[in-house]
């Protein structure tokens, strides 16, 4: 970009290394703070840095935190029988969304061993601790190969362990369309059709 | 957002105060940054916080600079005797990218009575000084009534100085088709038409 200061260049690089965020937008973005009211910006700025230095991650479940444990699994009303297996902290505030009142459990990743992503780089061990004390798990992985092999091992390991093992319904997107579906989660919702009788 | 530290809350409240940035988007940001090395999120700060005071008004053009002069009033080999008026620093990057080699001046905004902006609230009378010394004045401002209104207004305080007072023209986009483009734009690309032969 020609004739900017340097100092916003410097912004505007920082912005471009989002993700989803381009040039043009990074642009737009670092103009922006040009505009923004000086205290918004040193309280965004050091907003960033609060983030870097105050978070980390939850000793029972490996969520984001900023004490020990995270909000959740420090919440006494949620139900900690009920452990919910996920593959990043992200994922945690879209099943949140759906209402659900357990607690979760973040692997830190999936099983790939093509990626070199083994058992041991998953939080597995504390897993298995934790499920000593709960009544049912709900894998809730990627629709993927490596979600399935993450969910088939973790299922594998509880074999001889009396708990429930779950994972989400693959099937039709609500509001889909049945022409827009993919072949195979076409199949697997014709697999895993549910009765109407028991459904109500 | 349920379960989320209050410091990434904070950084995700930030990211959605900027233009074109939706609580999901920023959401997705905000998690970046605990993911993104603690070095360049620091720098990134930094950048943002440097913008803030180090970045001023180039005294000449009021386009955004680091020094007295911005990079563009300061550059010995732009021609000085054409001055291109702009509302905003930010137009001046959308200018630089078609090859001008001429300097800016930056208007601050538009002439907009409805809104109370009048004469006053511009760099006008800083416009007039360097009118002095130039040959010819592009007007490149939105085509709207609070441009067009700016157009007169500064060709009308220049009537008697012996300056080519210019705007930039009206017509079709580059690439347009003729059935998508409105009534107003065409009218004016008929009026604004263009002599093959003197064309070329």
């Amino acid at each position: 970009m020609d004739g900017l200061p340097p100092t916003l260049e410097k912004v505007i690089d920082g912005f471009s290394k989002f993700p989803g965020i381009g040039k043009k937008t990074a642009h737009r973005l670092g103009l922006h703070v040009l505009k923004t009211h000086t205290k918004e910006v040193e309280d965004f700025a050091q907003a960033l840095l609060n983030v870097k230095s105050k978070i980390n991650s939850c000793s029972c479940c490996h969520n984001i935190a900023e004490a020990d444990l995270c909000e959740i699994c420090s919440d006494q009303k949620r139900d900690k029988s009920i452990i919910c297996i996920c593959e990043e902290p992200s994922d945690i505030y879209l099943i949140e969304k759906t209402g659900f009142r357990g607690v979760y459990h973040v692997l830190g990743g999936l099983l790939s061993p093509l990626d070199g992503i083994g058992p041991e780089d998953l939080q597995i061990d504390s897993l298995m601790e934790r499920v000593k004390s709960a009544t049912e798990l709900i894998v809730a992985t990627d629709a993927s190969i490596e979600g399935e092999a993450t969910i088939l091992y973790i299922s594998k390991l509880l074999d001889s362990h009396p708990i429930k093992i779950t994972r989400l319904a693959r099937g039709l997107p609500v509001g889909g369309h049945l022409e827009y579906v993919d072949e195979a989660t076409l199949t697997q919702s014709l697999n895993e059709r549910v009765d109407l009788h028991s459904e109500v």
